[in-house]
Parts: structure tokens; sequence; C-alpha cells
């Protein structure tokens, strides 16, 4: 197993070293005092992050994946509404979840490739008179399709339709990367996990909760235990946890968070987009078309990209792992075969990306594209020697 | 934060080298063959280590409270009978999970210090003619109390009353360190985590179905996705996961099966039995009790230790921690205050242990006990001196 | 302090994920039968790297100028005649430590960029009727020109010249990377260190004596105390050593060697070659020179650069420290200014390899030279796709 | 290989979590700025642990032997005249360097277990009024036999015989254990190494020159290159080094001074105090006898210990490693089958060094020794209980 090239997978991206020395932690007692210097620290730099100022955050052993579940489970009822779009896997994946827990879906059918229809949720909303509907899903960064949404668009659906309903985001591949802003926002849950803008190995869901979020605990009669944010609200209070915490990877959250915290957030954001847009650079010199469908919804994190018509882009994925030992994405679900999807977040420097543009370079035109060798390179140094002061991360 | 003295907590364990540097790695590519090469020996190993030659081993990023809603949301459905007897702090935990979740307990209330009552489950399941009992809960080893019950008696006594009810095992605290029988018992569902027996950080929920119990997931109607072992089979096939993996972790516990493996289930027990003799020659010397009621109960893998009447056992806890930098665990729910407890379990040798029960004096003549320093020691020397072989870990 | 990009000086090079583990070693007691378990495998280990069977390996807590002293101080006398050629910075440097010994140094000055003057040195040899001369200095590989030159040449010489003079090698940055024939040349002094070939920190002198020069340690006179082969060799018949060994060091060796032995040493060599083979396409493309004056003396580990007169060729490397966060080797002695170094030895791979190529053409085209952007790389890639098996190390 | 257990050798010691990490450090170019933020500082630290104002610092890819020589060779000249007691295998092999180096040695045979005879020297040197002697040679804790000498009085035999020798320390056991007064003693050179009072891996030589050692370099003419003061110092007035540095363990030795600050020297000097007055209390109560011959010799880091006449100590040592996993170091030289050692240095705490008096314990009875199992585990509790706080390092 060779560790020698970067990955370019949207996450689990490449770790730092100093965070993977934050993680490789020897036990400590979790109930001891020295447990309390991790957690709360942690939690306040989530919150800092999620650029929130009151979010109550909750740091679970589990994935984004158990972020949702969290939202779902702590705040609705069986037979409760939600609204939400369907314009990628994830999304598709936590409407799925929604069903199997018995929630009621308004499903909007969006096409993969486009951004989440705030017009439309407005409609929906504003003509839910009853108030049936009990939340609103965002997925802020399909990653299947690297397209961002306008949440905050979203939010003015909800307010503009006047409806009470809750705003669950998805932010899983979006915070820390991309600019977040619950408290503006006004989101109520958001959820994300460790292995993407954190840069940490996978094994966290960090959710945020709002007041308003905190309130329907009150009356969500969903099941739920591994996942209740009261148990882990009062373990809290006393510097515990309702279970055993996995406490190496919350230390790494901790120092995750200083890191981005101490590079300053905008700078974050702004280094992200900068590699995107080399990417992009690459992408356009190549010929070739992103899955999003306008500019607009490009995502920093993530470049999903069109191969021509009747070629197996999996290939490309395929071919890179056995014959350059890197790891880019495939397509999901409707758009299997149809792009493949170069991760460009977390601990990523403009000379990285190279390496990861240059390989795919290699690839397409070694499964026969019409690529020329060092196109998408020239195009992407281009932009960074003109847009780059150094881009590496100080403790990384 | 010092690392330097081992921690006597009840898991998490002190981790082995070889063990911190398995967990300890780069990022792969989760949907990429590789992964497939850490997660298939993991589950073979798991499976060895619950002496199953058939159980379906699930793997989740999340600790044994996971697990055990695992057994639960899969198998079961609202209204469902559960028999579970409440003798500890953790077998109360997994029946207020059952409420929690709508099944319909039927607690058989046991000293805390005492087993689990196999007669008096006989007795239940023989009156319960209409079957209505669909679960029985059994927490093998109480680590509130280091109390181990007899699971093959609980097997007995559903063989006995001719009960179909499934068997569930909370195996966290013994699995790995005492003697667990999968198949010989017939355990429906084991449940453990990441941080006992397998001497890893906390961070994975580790689960074995029979047949049996995968046949109930079928008729099981409580909600579930994170934990649902279906979409984790269907990843499984396809060398895969139905979110991210948190595959440094299932690395770890690759190789922690290895090393259990290697050095041979049978020893890897004697070597816990022995340890946990010598803390015992200790608590004898020092005239205390343990909080297990009867030899046949002693856990080989904690000790809870009752303090004299009027002495708030839970202060040793704490000045061992403030003045010698050394965990216990404190006593939980009924027998908070009454015992403190030492962990004896995962990586541990007889000269760490000796440093824990030195501490363990040091700590009752600093807070009055009338406790002659060096007698607990010394009755543990006696023991080990006579029973040892070098107890070392070889990759340790 | 960032660690993102991979290094691309000629040394120390990127560590292979698993040397640094095997390297980052809790403290054995080196008095103990554990650490014959490693001293006497890595002497094995590195014997077998030098293509010898009977070569005495001394592992010196030091660097190669410490292999250097230990191979003039054990064999020679103050007076002592010692033929050198003077070819580059590490020539000039190993002839400087022999004249502040006191040796008397015959020095043929060199063309930095050509090769040691095997002809040359048959003449002075033949000349050396009265064996003044006791020892032959070769560089193997000079790091600071990238020059590759003959050994076997330089051992005809000798033969021809019918010269009984020790032969002693500098393989610093060949060892490991390169053929290098200990026993078929006759070498008499083989000098490396860790952090080349073996791509381990630098901290250790690894030196191999042949029976030969073991004979001349009776007549040496300098005088030597930590660089002496006989209380080396003396501890090592004991499992031990002479002084407290850097054990964490030498574990890193022992696996270095295997790593190495086990892809197979000529595939180790290819894997240099083909990488070297790449940098040079993109060097030829950008339409500069290698100071190596002829393909044959190309080194394949390290290519040092030619820019345009008049430039200086130090500023691409400041540069791509400062603005891209890479390292490449600047110019030393006679060619400061005049070339910048592109180190291509131990653990690299095709992809980034490309990434220092797609840098180096940022860093020349910012500082005003005529660089075609993606130029160098496009030749690179051409290369690496019709040469390349994925080029991983298995353990890297 | 196991490392469960602490080790009780006299160096290397056990290695804190924080140094392990700084030392585990992945390549930079050494030639870049990066390396002097770990140069400096690092000199700057030992400098202060030193405590001198104005020492020079050099640091070599070595260790304490190499120090020795680097003392040596840089200051005097063939023939010189140096003064030496030979009171230990420490002091032996100093000697024994400098009579290999050609020099001519005063030795002052003192009975192991005895300090430096600071009266004798003075008469030898009021009697050399030639001033042959151009070095007094003085090892400040005779590692071999736990004897710590009075440096203070070393100097002042030399300051009232009005004598200009050099005075060289040896101080590898001492200097970050116990209090060392390079001003206050007007040391010329002192020697340490990494892997003691610094708790790092060996593989660093550490030496401080005063100004008149400094002056001293410029007349001396033993032979030199590798130990060469000059060029180290020529190299950190460029941020750089005359070949390659050992990166990590100056990263690790940077981190290791500040530990050694922020505690407090003189803390720190209290807590090895602490620990080794325990392990003394250890002694008495067994009924044995330290190697040092009287109280105000004894070492505050290792304890040589005799064993009754006729018994080999060595088997203490042997027996310990094969059944319990813990080493304790031999005796050395004259005192070999005598002593057995236990080391107390570096990162220990009091219930780390309780197991090891209880290991020593069990071996001395099974070995047939009439020790009282836990006696001296009870005397060192009962002195450990009355004076410690709490003594871990914050950051191990």
């Amino acid at each position: 197993m060779s560790f020698q090239n970067p990955v370019f997978i949207p996450g689990p991206t490449n770790i730092p070293e100093s965070l993977r020395k934050a993680c490789d932690m020897p036990t400590i007692d979790h109930r001891s005092p020295l447990f309390g210097q991790i957690l709360h620290p942690a939690r306040a730099g989530v919150r800092a992050v999620l650029k929130s100022e009151t979010a109550e955050i909750f740091i679970f052993p589990s994935t984004g994946t158990g972020g949702w579940e969290t939202a779902l489970t702590n705040t609705l009822s069986a037979g409760d509404g939600v609204l939400a779009a369907r314009n990628g896997m994830f999304s598709h994946r936590w409407i799925d979840m929604c069903q199997r827990h018995g929630l009621a879906v308004e499903v909007v059918e969006t096409p993969w490739g486009e951004g989440l229809p705030a017009d439309r949720y407005e409609e929906i909303l504003a003509a839910d008179t009853h108030h049936r509907i009990k939340a609103v899903l965002a997925t802020h960064n399909e990653t299947a399709t690297g397209v961002r949404s306008d949440i905050a668009a979203v939010r003015r659906a909800l307010d503009k339709a006047g409806h009470p309903a809750l705003l669950f985001v998805d932010g899983v591949s979006s915070i820390g990367s991309m600019d977040f802003r619950f408290d503006e926002w006004r989101v109520d849950v958001a959820v994300t996990g460790s292995q993407k803008g954190f840069m940490l190995p996978a094994g966290l869901a960090i959710v945020g909760f709002s007041a308003k979020a905190m309130e329907a605990t009150a009356t969500g009669t969903l099941p739920r235990t591994f996942f209740d944010v009261h148990d882990m609200a009062r373990g809290y209070a006393n510097n515990a946890y309702p279970y055993t915490p996995a406490v190496g990877l919350m230390n790494g959250l901790n120092q995750a968070c200083r890191m981005l915290l101490d590079e300053g957030l905008e700078n974050v954001f702004a280094r992200h987009h900068r590699i995107a847009e080399g990417v992009r650079a690459a992408v356009h010199a190549w010929g070739l078309e992103l899955c999003a469908a306008s500019p607009d919804l490009y995502s920093d994190t993530v470049s999903a990209i069109r191969t021509p018509e009747g070629f197996n882009a999996t290939d490309i994925v395929t071919h890179a792992a056995s014959k350059y030992g890197v790891a880019f994405g495939v397509g999901l679900g409707e758009v299997a075969g149809k792009v493949f999807r170069i991760g460009h977040l977390g601990s990523l420097t403009d000379v990285m990306t190279l390496s990861g543009i240059a390989t795919a370079e290699m690839c397409m035109a070694d499964l026969g594209l019409d690529i020329g060798l060092g196109s998408g390179v020239a195009a992407a140094q281009e932009y960074f020697r003109s847009h780059s002061a150094t881009s590496l991360l100080a403790a990384a």
C-alpha cells in the first residue's frame, strides 16, 4: 500500500502532518477533566467555523450520514412533512433516509448538475398553508455533481413564504472549505463530518443546532438514542459524553479548527477557490465541460468533469489508480460513467494540484481521448502563477 | 497532558505501539480495491475472535452503544417484547435504549454485583407462551460492577423454555479478553467496540449477526439508516461501504485481530486471568471486597472494589488522577461512591499492573484508609512470580 | 512549517510512511538481545544492497562525511599518498578532509560536469612505482553536478597499473538507487548515508570494508576512536555497540533494505532511471542543458540543470521555496548560480516528479526565462506514459 | 518486540510522546531558512539548560563519545598533557580515547564508587609548573557507578593551583537532569548526548565550548574534520551545516529544551532527586548498598546497587528482561557482576518508578536473595506520598 501520491477524491482529504499527530493520541481517561480540555475548544472551534455565535455543536463518533440522522430523529416525528430536492447522489440518500424513517418527503426532482430550486421551494412552501412541512433539506454542495447551491436563497424562499419549517443544511463537503454562514442564513441544523474541510480521518459526525432546532427536539418523537442530542448536551455539561468518545479524532478536530481559524476563514475559502479555478482552467483547456450547469454553481471543493459521449468516465478513475497510483472520484448514480471527479478540498497546494491535473491528462490520453499533454497543466500553471501567494498550510 | 503512566480504566485501554501505528494511516481511496484488503480480513478476524464460523460481521464508525442500537433496530419492531436484567449501569442503559425505541421491556431487577439470573429468565420465557418476547438481552460482562455472567446458562434457559427469542449479548468488555463462544452459545447478535479487548481507540461498533438474526431483519420495522445492516452488507459485497468508513481504525482492527489470534485466544484469556488474579490478590491483601458477589462472577477485565462504609470511593479516583496522574474508574449509578474500579484488560503487563496496585495503595493510605503500603503489591508479586511467563504482547 | 509538497533535493529524500514508522521507535535496551535482531539484519541488508558477499558493514550514528573519515582514519597514516579527482563539491570536500588529516593528496583537477578520469588515474598509478599512493578516492555520483562516474573503469585503471592501492568509493548518492557492485568492482571501502537511497532521515554513516581494507586497519595510524571499526566489530560480535546506537534509525535501515530487496535492486535502479529520464525529457523540452557533459555521465539520482548565461540559477531555488513551497537544490562551489538541481532519488513517483517539473517551469517563467508552460511536463508525461508500470513503492 | 513496560536503563530513557512526535518529522530542505528555525532555538535552549550565557553550542549527528572526541581534537595537539581520574567505565573510556589520540594522560586511579579526587587534582596541577597539562577531564556523573562528582571542587582545584588547563566535563548523564553550571564552574567544554536528560533517541552529540576553549581551537593540531567546530560554526552563521544535519532529532532537541525550561530547571532537578530518593529508600529497605561510597556522591540519574558477595548481579538484569520484560543496567568493567543499575532519569514518574522497584524485588526473590516482596515498594511509596506533587511532564 503506497501513500506517496496525494489523493484527489472529494474526501477524505489528504491529512496534514500536524493533524495526523493530533489524532494519534495515547489513551486518556475520557471521564477526567483532561477530556474537557479537548471537547470544549473543539466545539467552540466548530462554532466559529460555522460563523455562528450560538449554535449548539454536537460531535458524534459517526459520519455525515449519522449527522443527517441526528438532524431528523431529534426534531421530527413519523409522518412529518419534509421538503427536499434531488439533484445528486447525496441529496438522494438523505431523502431515502427520510423515507425510511417514515417522513413524508416532498421531492423536487432537479436535473443533476443544477442547484437547489429556491423558487420552486418557495412555491411549495407558500402552498403549504397547514405547515405540514416541518423541515426543508438543503444540500449545500452536491459532492456527486460538484454543484454548490445558494443557501441564502433557500432561506429567502422560506422567509418569503412565511413558513416556519426548519432549515437543515448538509454542509459535509462545504463547511470549512467554502463560505458557510449558520447565523446569517438562519440554518437550523448544519451537518458535516471530520473528513472533508476539517482534513481529518472519517469518524466524526459534526452537527450544529439552532435554538429553534433545540426547541423542536422537545416535540420530535422519532426514536433515537445513539444520536440523541439531549444525552450529548447533558454529558457536555459535565465535561463528559454519553458513551466513549473518539478522543483522538476530537483532539484532531480541535487542532483543525485552530489551523483554519489561524489561517483565517476567508483565506481558507480563497485558497480553495484559487485551486478550484486552476482545475477549471485545466478542464477548459482540455475542451471538456463540468457537470455543474453554470459558473455560479461551480463547487470549490470538487469538480465533476463530463467526458465525451460514448466514453466511460469511470475508466479514467480505474486507470489512474492502477497505472499511476492516483485516486480520483467516479461518477455516482445518474452520472455514473458520464463524469469523473477531481476532489480539491482540504490540504492541497497548487503544486499537488498540478500533479493531479497531469495525471488526469495522461489517463485521458492513454484511453484515447484527444487531450493535449500538458495543456491543462499549462492553463492551471498560468492561473496559479498569477494568483498565488504561497498556499501552504502553516502547520501541515 | 502527560501520557507517561498507563491507564487503569476499563476501556479505552492502553494502546499497543503497533496498533497506534496501524491506525495512524494516510488517506486511501475507500472506493478502491485497497479498502477491501482491510475490510475483509478485519471482518474475518473479528469472526475468529468471536469463535464463530458463520457470523456476519458489521463494523460501524460508532461505539458499543451504536452496536446495541444496531441489534435492536435491525431486528425488532415497536411494541416487541424484550427480556433483560438490570444488574449494572450498562445493562441499565441498554434497557433504557429499548424503552426509547418503543420496545416493551420486561426488566428483571437484579442486585448490582450479581450475574444475570438465568433461572428467572427461564421462568419468564417459559411463561411467555405467546412469544411476545422477541429478544433476550444479556450483558456478558457488567463493566460497572466487574461481574461476568454465564451466557451459556442464558442459552440453556432459552432452550429449556423452548423459546424462539433472539439472544443479544453485550460483549463490549469481554470480547477479545475473556472467552466468548458465538457459535457454541448460539448468540444471535454480539456487540462490542474497538476500545476494549481490541485495544484500539474508541470509534468502531463491531457486531456479529447470526443467520437467525439476519432473517429477523426482514421483519423488524424500527426505523434505521445509519445502522442498517443491509446497506452495510450490500456495501461489503462490493468492497465498499454505505458511507465513508473509518479506514485507519479498521486497519487497526485488522491488525489487532492478528495480534490476538497470533498469541492464541486461550493465551489471551489466560493472560487476562493472570493479571486479574494479581489484582484480586492485592484486593484480598488490603482486606477489601469486590463488588462481584462470588468468585464465579469475577471479571477478568475489570475489578470493582468496595471501600468501607462511609468512605467515598470516588475520592480515590480523583486523588489518583490529581496527585499521581493515574486513571482508575469511578463507581457508576447504584454503586457510585461505593466502589472504585481497576480496569485490567487489553495491553497490560504484570509490571504495569503492579504500578496500578501501588498507586491505589498510596491513594487509599493518603485518604486515611488503613491499608498497608506494599501489602497488595506483595500479594500480586507473589502471584505473578509463580504464574508468569513473560506476559508481553509480541508486537506491542 | 508545511510538509504538503514533496521535496526535490538530492537527499534527504522523501521518507516513505513505513520508514517513518520504523524509525519512530520507543526505547529498547540496546544491550539486550532485541538489539541484535535489528543490527544483524540491517548489516546483512546493506551488504546485499552493495552486491557483496563478504563486505564488513559498519553503521555509525553520523553521516556520509563521517563515513569518509572512517575510510581514511582506519586504514591510512599521516603522510600516506592518496589519489583523487576534484570534479565537484563532494569530491572537493573529501580531498579537503584528506589534507586536514595530513595525507598527501595527488589531486587531478577535472572540469565540473566531467566524470572521474580513469585514464589519468592509470597514468599516475603506473608512475607511482614506489606505491606511495595508498588509496584512490572515487566519487561514484557527484551530487553537485549530477555526474555518475564509471567505477569499473577506475578499478581497471588500478589493475592495469598493477597498483595495490585501496579503492575508496563515495556512494552516498548512488548506493540503493543506482547499480553498485562492491564485489565485482573490488571496492575496498564504500561509503554512504541513511538519507539517500535508503530514504531515511540523516543520521547514519554506512560503510562497507573489504577484507583488504580490514587488513589495512592494522597498519593505519591516524588517530581514531569514534570511527574505529575494530571497536565496532568487537561490539557487533556481542550484539552490541561501542557506544549508544541510533536504534530507531537502524530499525529503519533494516526495513529500508527489505523494501529495496523485495522490490528487487534491478527494479529499483530501473525505477530511478525512468524517473530521471522523465526529468531529462523535460530539461530537453525546455531547451536547457545538463551540467553533466555527456549522456553516459547522466546521474539517475540528481540532475543539475544549467541556466542561461547571466541568469542566477539560485533564484529558481529561492523562488520555488518562497512562492510554491517546493525545495530544489542550489548549485554549489564552481557551479553556484549556474545550475539548479532536481533531486530524483528515493521515494518518488512519476506523479510526484511531474509536480516538481511543473513547479520548475512556473519558477523559470516567473523569473523571465523563455520556458513554455507545460512543455517539460508534456515531455515527461509522454515518457512516463510509455514507460510506466505503476511505480509505487509497495510499503511506502 | 514489546514496548509496554518502561525502561530503567541509565539512558536512552523513556521518550515522552511529544518528543517522539517532534523527532518524527518529514523531510525539509536543510539548506532553507526553515532549518534555522530549528537550529538556533535548539542551540539557545541547550545553552540555557547548561546555565550559560555565552557557551558556543555545537550539535553533531553523533553520540556523547563523539562529543568527547570533539572536545579533544579541536583544542589539543599530540603529546599534550591531560589530567584525568579513572573511577568508572566512562571515565576509563575517555582516558582511552585520549591515549589513542596520542595525548599524555596522567591518570589518577580512583576506587570505583568514589568521586573525582579534587585534592589530588590540585596537587598534580600545582606540581605541573610547566603547564604540560592542557586539559583536565572530569566525569560529572559516572553512569557506571552512580557517582556524581563535585565539579565546583575540580574548578577550585584548578584555581588554587593557578593552573590554566582547560576544564572538560562529561555531563552525558547529568545535564538536563542534575544541576550543571557551565558559567559558574567555568567549564571549558561540556559534553552530552540526546538520549539522557533530553529524553530523545540517541544520535546527537551536544557540546558547549567556552570562549577559552574556542581560543584553544586555534592551536590544537589533532586532525579533525567531521567534529571540527569551525566548520560547524561557519555553517551556523549561514543557517546551515557542514553536512546533512539530523533535522528531526534537532527538532526534538528544541522541543526537549522547551519542556525542561517550561518546567523550570530547578523543578526538573527536584523531580529527579525525588525519584532517586524513592529508589534509594527501596534499596535501603532491601538491606542493600549503593556502589556510591557516600550520600554526597549519590547520583540522581542512576543507582548502581551492590548485591551480596557470591551473587552475580547481572543475573537480575537478564532475568528481569526475560521473565518480566523490564530493562535494567548491568554492571560494567570493575563492577561487572557486582552491581545492577536502575536508571531513573528523564521521563519517569513516581508510578513508573514503583513498577521498576517492584520488578527488581521479584527478580531478586526469584533468584534466591532474601528480599521481602513489597518492602522496597513500601519504602518508596512512603517517600513519594509525602514528597510528591504530581510529577508528570506536562507535554509527555
